[in-house]
């Protein structure tokens, strides 16, 4: 397991997200790893992300989904052209569609675990599969169709 | 139309939700109305809820839907009782799923209009299909399905 986050490889440009840009000083700034076939991402909401007395709000539930899902979905298609994340030209992924089931209620206070396997490639198209884990029970199941983005909207961004 | 938000009916105990509570201070605060037979809430996304440069961050799109879907599903229970929302006792709803369509890229800078409407209401659950534009154009559907909160769950809320 490397010990740099999937978030760190992306471009400056590409890297000001609310939800993964580590140029965002105001957003969540998750981290996903790789765990094997699984990739993971642990996450503590803070106090004011709260639903309902002692639970966590859910539309940040399913934007931790939606960023560590287009994340699994870029690191997913380096591995399969056998690439380091570093090396050249960058691959990044957008949301197409998002899914999220709420099972149970998610309690606030401790780290949640969201967890992510690749479903299906088909072509550009990337579909995430994820779950959330709180005190090791999954209170949430989704989706991502995550899409790569077009080179040249990459290049108009980068330049 | 009444210039009285959904939101703003909510009991104060179920009112600090990160995306609609009146009472964070932190949190998206969004405000929600009829306008016929839908329902409608603008929201102006701040500079740092951004996913690449130009455009807004598709976890608070779904947060949006979120949030002003459950207030909708609240707003036409109401309506369905043939009730005032500040009748007693009050009526509440979770999300239990959340489905995002993201059609185009959303440009940040603008007042948005998230547009909802009651698809099927069937027992405790409601289902809102629900849509936001930018400028006049649709960038996103999606649709929540909410289900009220259980009166076990509210009292021991409100108490």
């Amino acid at each position: 397991m490397s010990d740099r986050a999937f978030q760190e490889y992306y471009p400056d440009v590409l890297a000001h997200c609310y939800g993964c840009g580590r140029l965002n000083e105001h957003g969540h700034r998750i981290r996903s790893f790789w765990e094997g076939e699984e990739s993971v991402c642990r996450f503590t909401p803070r106090p004011h992300h709260i639903a309902v007395p002692g639970y966590v709000y859910g539309g940040l539930l399913a934007s931790l989904l939606d960023c560590h899902g287009t994340g699994t979905a870029a690191a997913a298609a380096y591995r399969a052209e056998g690439r380091d994340m570093a090396s050249q030209p960058p691959l990044r992924f957008l949301t197409a569609s998002l899914h999220v089931d709420y099972l149970k209620p998610t309690p606030l206070g401790v780290t949640l675990e969201i967890r992510g396997r690749v479903k299906e490639v088909k072509g550009r198209k990337v579909v995430v599969e994820e779950w959330i884990l709180a005190d090791g029970t999954v209170t949430v199941r989704g989706e991502v169709v995550a899409v790569q983005v077009p080179e040249k909207l990459l290049d108009n961004l980068v330049k």
